[in-house]
């Protein structure tokens, strides 16, 4: 079982990181809430420091190169569509560590006032997730600085893991969890904890379907990366360390159009207050227009795990 | 005691009312998130249908006609600010009872749109709360609608004291809880579960201090209802069930600018990712500008009631 190891790590990022992150709440609506025939738990990783999940990866992986000895004096480097460079610009600034920052030119403002809200060194340019990468990797190899992924390494993955971790702690009835998947940090953290306990569906938008392509083709393959969700969930690739977690512990993979997170997004602010953005709200719009249909008896969570848009889109 | 034939009553509400209202999270905030060297734990009540707290006591008022065979065919009938009429429209719609709402003018658009949404007849006029309820005064007087008051009903108070019943379960260990008057609906109800086991401190905008003048005065008075909260806590006075209540528990009463309250709007936005409308912030507002002060060792809940705004105006 791949996940086995990673499951151990969890519990160790746990707590690692308990005194730098949120324990965020589980929301329980009622059936007919969202005009769904089933009762949902949302889990609020929306509220959580930065505005999404990307926090917990970000401390358990700084805090894992402090406690190791191997924080260099020019600190970390990361590459971003904005919610990891966000969590890792204030995960060292809290820690008092210099940080440099890469995010593609459509990074949207929300997201890059967050970064140099942070104190981080800000460096924008590329069309995608992935040029920024490039551009990221030949700075730090003049600097020194240690790279922080954005989702394919084993202390960022089991910092993602631990949402997984508190879900089913306050939610420890439920059947299924939808997760929206990006480069698979989140999912692949999550699936590893849960270790096929609970039935993990993954959701991607159409325009940028990482997972379900590389589980199609047996291996990590590249795919286009735009979309409404594209500042969220645009990696060209997932991650190498998530895939055999995928492959055993993700029961479903489900793509779901634009529209339908758009439509999620709404329905979000008009029945339950919440401003999710894009990537945040993807996860809860495969139920809302079929992608994925729960089996009956199902108990279902979804997490909404961003926030960081202009609050007046939601309503547009 | 007057709370205490209250506190039965508020027991009975929160059975009574459980199958229609969300049991709403409670997040833990960290000193040092909002600014403050103290925990903070929010109530997150404006996740409650409607967008606010009103949706208990407006189901409580409801359900307790009903099952007294007390509603007449002409339905209920209600006057408020916005999200009193928005909470009956609703609980009226599930109920399959029609409904009038009087709004005054200045009642801003998220609230008309929630009322109409919920099939009631809305009808606007006036420049105040008081006087929409003389006008649903006299049109009660024609149809033979049963008024359901805004705050000053002890069915609307058990109602809104359930707010306190579940936020005790969920953070027992709190020694001071601030809420915001409006009417004094909600304060009173929660006062009266409370009763006097934990300080219940009373917030209000400068602007509309009715709690405040009514306790200096030994008596409901009419003070002004103005400033950025006028359109849910701009009552003219306060209700005469609560001002006893008010009197033997609730320990403070303190009063904040329209800046203060603005400025916890942002704060709840920049660090939390809450829209709260202005007075959903105000109770937070009396930490962040120091109108109160929490003794050494004082674990403080805040009750965030109400999100019924442009989510656009948190960023303004």
């Amino acid at each position: 079982m791949p996940g086995t190891l990673l499951r151990q790590q969890i519990a160790a990022a746990a707590s690692r990181i308990a005194p730098w992150i949120r324990h965020t709440p589980v929301l329980r609506l009622a059936p007919g809430d969202l005009g769904l025939p089933l009762a949902l738990s949302l889990k609020l990783e929306l509220l959580q420091y930065t505005g999404s999940f990307k926090t917990r990866g970000a401390f358990n992986h700084l805090l894992t190169l402090r406690e190791t000895g191997s924080l260099p004096p020019a600190g970390v480097i990361a590459a971003s569509g904005g919610n990891h460079g966000a969590a890792v610009a204030y995960a060292a600034q809290t820690l008092g560590v210099p940080a440099e920052i890469f995010v593609p030119e459509a990074t949207p403002p929300a997201k890059l006032a967050r970064i140099e809200a942070c104190g981080a060194r800000l460096v924008r340019g590329g069309a995608s997730y992935a040029d920024a990468l490039a551009a990221s990797r030949m700075r730090a190899s003049e600097t020194g600085a240690v790279e922080v992924h954005a989702y394919d390494h084993p202390a960022v993955l089991a910092g993602q893991g631990t949402t997984a971790r508190e879900f089913e702690r306050d939610a420890p009835d439920l059947t299924h969890v939808l997760v929206a998947v990006g480069g698979g940090g989140l999912i692949g953290g999550m699936a590893a904890w849960y270790a096929g306990s609970v039935g993990v569906i993954a959701v991607e938008p159409e325009a940028c379907p990482s997972l379900h392509a590389a589980l199609a083709a047996g291996q990590p393959v590249d795919v286009p990366a735009g979309g409404v969700a594209a500042d969220a969930l645009g990696a060209r690739r997932v991650g190498a360390h998530m895939f055999p977690i995928a492959q055993a512990c993700v029961s479903a993979s489900v793509l779901v159009p634009d529209t339908a997170i758009r439509a999620a997004q709404r329905l979000l602010w008009e029945r339950v207050r919440l401003v999710a953005e894009p990537g945040g709200a993807t996860a809860l719009a495969a139920l809302l227009c079929g992608a994925w249909q729960p089996p009956a008896g199902a108990r279902v969570g979804v997490l909404v795990c961003g926030s960081n848009t202009d609050p007046a889109s939601v309503t547009a």
